[in-house]
């Protein structure tokens, strides 16, 4: 039994969105379980970090936005700006959390929807209702996502991705190795393959045999 | 006659070294030429948006030193994270524009050794006789770093990465398609090679072969 992948995501991101609609399908290839784990970026960017969020930051902004459409393309999905302001993740989160001690794969499920909503749709998913509505059009119920043991639950998340050093999402972790970044599902799938790191020129190589 | 890459470097990034020692070598294989410009990257984070430095940034610092000895090991070359403080490229960013004038490869020569002498041998290149001397163990004169006219020189060269949205180093810019970081430079070979951007199946089918 190979050792489980973590997975740690958080809907506000179009990266993360980008990586929920490969990380298990990458995985499984390998043999590997996926644990798909919640985190709150902004908190971790703001309180922990001492940064601006990425989309108030000069120059890395206009990138940020470029290269989210450009990785789109590459991952073959679709993905567009939405112009919703202050966003957050904590009923999405909660509800992932619920869901996911009931039932793994519809937790998996309605974060592949909440983030493909945000990221494809536009749908602003900060509202509680918001994601209880999307959870029912999927046939999934997500309990109360103003109990005090899933916000627990969610701080208790949040707690964990920061001791891992989760700074920004997606970010995986295979057999201690990290990567961050959906642009680095390559070199997880690398590792996945291989247990080691790819050479400069290999990895060139390949690419250029086009 | 393609057009020419622009690389966007400071020596005082282990990933911009790690550059150094592959881009002419890739863009020569396209027949590409590269256009090295210097910038401070300190003062972009820092003035223009409005960040700490990486390495006093919780988190990310950790995550950013091991993965610089990983693309270390993935470029085949020698790195050693350094324990010196306050390091500051002004003066090699002034010397390489003053050689670039002169001589563009003792230039890209000089930016090498001295990106290298850092990141390998941990030697502070901030002191303006520590540059002249290392220029001078390549035979490669400097000129008066602390001349007006260079001083402008450089304060253009950051506007002009500014202008660029160069956020963070290495950066290219290859037919307005912009790529930051070392490890994005399979995507710039590819772009190079094909014009376009690899699909995400692709990608992990080919590196997938091992």
């Amino acid at each position: 039994m190979k050792a489980s992948i973590e997975f740690f995501f958080d809907p506000i991101s179009p990266f993360s969105y980008l990586a929920t609609t490969r990380i298990d399908e990458l995985a499984s290839r390998h043999g590997r379980n996926v644990i798909w784990r919640p985190t709150l970026v902004g908190v971790t960017v703001t309180k922990v970090m001492g940064l601006k969020p990425v989309p108030e930051t000069p120059l890395k902004s206009t990138y940020f936005a470029r290269d989210a459409q450009r990785l789109a393309q590459i991952f073959g999905v679709p993905l567009r700006r939405h112009g919703l302001k202050n966003v957050n993740s904590l009923a999405a989160c909660r509800a992932f959390l619920w869901v996911q001690e009931r039932d793994d794969a519809s937790a998996r499920r309605l974060v592949r929807h909440l983030s493909a909503r945000l990221w494809v749709d536009g749908i602003d998913i900060t509202p509680r209702e918001t994601v209880v509505a999307e959870a029912a059009s999927l046939g999934i119920e997500v309990g109360d996502l103003s109990s005090e043991e899933v916000k627990h639950k969610l701080a208790a998340a949040v707690d964990y991705a920061i001791r891992k050093n989760v700074f920004g999402v997606p970010f995986f972790v295979a057999d201690d190795e990290p990567f961050w970044g959906c642009d680095r599902m390559w070199m997880l799938d690398y590792w996945l393959a291989t247990g080691r790191l790819p050479s400069f020129d290999d990895l060139l190589c390949r690419l250029f045999q086009d």
